[in-house]
């Protein structure tokens, strides 16, 4: 879910097939002459950078952390250096199985391939159907965007088919679970279909949505605009059956804080402990900031949705009070630089989702439609307008790469900028 | 209901904390160097000015008319003068009394406190528990946008909490009249919790929508977005009553009239004559054209919906269906100059908005939702985006104040034109 | 439905009133001085233009195709040239009649008269009754957008009322069918205010869209909107009465294929064989490309829809499965170059908008309103937001004119950059 226009534009500026160790540090490099011209300051910033780089350099393995600079390395040599046919070959499958573990990984915003394999095998985990179809959806969707020849660093980040593969994942989840509402090859076609519409709307609301200022990502919208057309098209035949009420159940303070655990399944309609532990698990290697900020927004959701009404305790006790929450969070965490004041927002967007999802689960009642990740996808779309005053809630700058850096870059460019302005001060004479 | 994006960014442009006796005149004196650099030019540019200020001058309780120039300087000095701690908090009160004066009047297009208070009276006077709600949600709204740094222009300008101000006001006038559904602890704790989000929502779509062109405001859809939500979250309890089919009425014209000038203060939800008097007579206070605007628009809206239907006369009579009609006039006198034209579009705005009204009330007659202000956002926001060639529709250009100030500056600015092509028509060998 | 911003922008920037033999060519060769400063490069692509300016100029009547240049020059003389009074009112007649028929062809992206009047004989062998409201409607909408001074090049190309003009032509043939659900009256009355106010949509909607990059164009929203708020204050005394639901009947190639064909005829609400024969002819007029993106579109959504369920084998049989899909295929051609891979996404926009009327045909069944061209708009829309690398995708530039036109710049100015490159490269010390 980590579609970001800045990142996107940022990212086809740049050569695709350039080879550079560190694509963040090169940026760095590349902007420091550009803004200040005196050696003195040029060194404060570099030895800024050389910590960082050292840092990450001692512990080579931290290299696959974050948007795993080390693989991305790695792949953009591997085709060149590969001299026969099958190295060749061999190469390429490389490249489509890391696009393919990142598009799992941006569907909470982890640009990891490594997030995405282990989101992967908690599916596998939980429903073995949700898994086989994601995958299907994602290789249509990156065949598609390459026939239509997507830009090549989109295709590579994930931002070009997470939407594809989330809506693989959760099309059987809903239609083929314990009561199923459609026949298996009905489900399959629409799977097929609908991951190239998927893409087309990703791309085109991509588009439209970055000229907006601030930029607004798209989130998982075109996932919610296809499935819920899909889900009508497929009742054609076979109306859904709405769920018979069931009376609420006792409260009880250990499943709410399983149901705030399994939200993170619930993302992808998998309800399963050891699902939402491994989609933890996988954020965590990415980013801890980003799955702490899931975890709290997932307990904001259940815990908050479980205060509104004990009509809503038997989804709370689920997880599915909480999977809207935990990527409302999440998204805000990523998108703007984690300060207190963001820390906030994420929060209060997490409570936001929560009450549109009550809200519009009661308006879609009727019609037996499921809210997906709307009430997400709605809420964020709004919160992420929001701007302050002098830096007090700074958006994430391009390239985004995980909330860790954000904040690390940021701190940079806040010192840069006092350094700078304490010099225009003792030189006022200088414009 | 004022949120332009234009005034904003103009307004922040401007030092929060700057002493000057009269906004607009200085901004005139300012943009006059720029633009004309013969001294004839700026001698005639400058009579128009000595004649508007000295009008303004020689009748100093003027000042406390349009945006309230007065207060807002008398402001500026309250809190730099104050020297002992106790006069500096009853300026910091000062400040707030204005700030919440002005997100009741921003609400019809007033920024003045005068008129916001005189609204609070109607307020008071028609439900005292609207009045208090509405009190405490702009306070709430007020302290968030602190909080969140946002612009202190924007505050001051009351643009940033109309919005809660206005959610405050209706919710309790909607759940808790004479049939309540819902318990009083349920709506007071959705005031708090809703003006925070109205808030939010407000500033981010302020953002987005300002980056269209011509640039939209956002009107009150913040509130129409909260509130209809609070209801919905609301209803997971207790399913609001659709109300008892009353037969038409028999026709009567004076019921009309009074259904007219019930217009003005059904935009709170109060239906009270003294209310709608004192709603008219703060407008008026502010701007003439404004309150004539309304009052014609709230004509149009109930007379034509009369014309409707025989089923819609006991809306009519309630003055339900004038208040949409009422703002969207006031939009259109308030974004465009006031010419003939756009008094045209002024009471076509006000008919769309009554047929948009009597359309999403039967579309929502169903779900027992209310249609609150969406008409009027809905149409409003389509109609703002008209342009003309020339000058023929000119919209008011930033910093917005009122409507007889926007049209005197375009005459101004118009006159000036002329003065310009007709020097260059005479000196053809300058480009 | 040929709502272009691009195009209405450049349309704007000429002089309305020139008299220039053919405003392409005169475009192409204003702007080739400016891009090519070498004369050998002028050459080449002057050859170019002559060579296209040649097979237009030998056959004289085919200035009568594409988007009808010599009916635009001989209505640019014609005011100027006539002296006497009875002269100038009747090439205002001309004017009129010209702005009329593009008013129609517009509709389905022909800007060209002669298409719109043998649409216009289509409605009138369909259905008089749709003809003459239609033609109400468009003067209506001419002379709105008159009073309102929208710009001059923008009424004479028909982008102004054909909203207006389709507006007129559904409205009753949806309301007047064999069962009417409205009294002719109140038709007629709806047909005049909603003419108004679908201009004034029009011209707003049009500038807030334009805005996004790529810009979208508006197609028939405006309509729609309309419309759909027409069909719900009219039923504010009766409700539309739902139909009953007829068995599926039995399966027939021939009737499939003869629904294809009807969908063209169904874009205006008019189920005839003649009807569709003639909208298809017009449009073969202006640009064989649309005439054939039309009908595979139309194809693809009739059999699509056969495919899905046996329920909508009545609607398929009835053209009304075609209709959108005919607009959505054309849509794509006109507003991309014509390409392969433009011509797979006309054909999977067409898909789209299948699958879109089918889940909107469901999602509106309960409230019995009909989903007009929404499904085209809301796909459309989403779809021309795609961009492709390095002109894989291109959209037609400003001034829009037919698609081979479209095509004919492109390749132009496709070899103009391959000879520019291949000079730059030979000369790598010219930056």
């Amino acid at each position: 879910m980590g579609e970001s226009p800045e990142k996107k534009e940022a990212a086809e500026k740049q050569q695709p097939e350039v080879n550079i160790e560190m694509e963040q540090t090169a940026t760095e490099e590349a902007s420091v002459p550009l803004s200040s011209e005196e050696p003195a300051k040029k060194e404060a910033s570099s030895t800024t950078k050389c910590r960082v780089v050292g840092v990450l350099g001692s512990f080579k393995w931290l290299s696959l952390c974050g948007d795993a600079p080390l693989i991305t390395e790695k792949m953009d040599h591997a085709v060149e250096e590969s001299k026969t046919r099958v190295r060749r070959a061999f190469s390429y499958l490389l490249h489509f199985l890391d696009i393919t573990g990142r598009n799992f990984g941006q569907i909470c915003f982890a640009n990891n391939p490594i997030s995405g394999f282990l989101i992967l095998a908690g599916l596998a985990v939980g429903n073995l159907t949700v898994a086989i179809c994601g995958l299907i959806a994602s290789t249509v969707g990156i065949l598609f965007s390459m026939l239509m020849k997507q830009p090549c660093s989109s295709i590579r980040a994930g931002l070009c088919c997470y939407n594809a593969a989330l809506f693989g994942a959760v099309l059987p989840a809903l239609l083929l679970g314990p009561n199923p509402v459609a026949e298996e090859v009905e489900v399959f076609i629409a799977v097929l279909i609908g991951s190239v519409f998927t893409v087309m709307i990703t791309v085109s609301v991509a588009n439209s949505l970055s000229s907006l200022k601030p930029a607004i990502p798209l989130f998982t919208l075109p996932f919610n605009l296809v499935a819920l057309f899909a889900i009508l098209v497929l009742r054609v035949h076979q109306p859904l059956q709405l769920p018979a009420k069931v009376p609420p159940p006792e409260f009880d303070w250990t499943h709410l804080v399983e149901g705030s655990f399994l939200g993170a399944g619930q993302v992808f309609a998998v309800q399963d402990l050891y699902c939402s532990g491994l989609v933890l698990f996988g954020l965590l290697i990415c980013s801890p900031v980003l799955a702490v900020a899931g975890f709290f927004g997932s307990v904001v959701g259940t815990f908050l949705g479980a205060a509104v009404s004990p009509n809503l305790w038997n989804d709370a006790y689920a997880g599915v009070l909480g999977y809207n929450a935990f990527l409302a969070s999440c998204a805000v965490c990523f998108f703007y630089v984690p300060t207190w004041r963001s820390a906030l927002v994420a929060l209060l967007n997490a409570a936001l989702t929560l009450f549109v999802q009550v809200a519009l689960g009661w308006a879609f009642a009727d019609s037996g439609l499921p809210v997906l990740t709307l009430p997400f996808v709605a809420a964020s779309l709004i919160v992420l307008g929001m701007t302050a005053e002098k830096q007090a809630l700074p958006r994430a700058e391009a390239p985004l790469t995980f909330p860790e850096q954000h904040r690390a870059k940021w701190l940079q460019e806040a010192r840069r900028d006092s350094i700078e302005s304490t010099d225009t001060n003792t030189h006022p004479t200088h414009p």
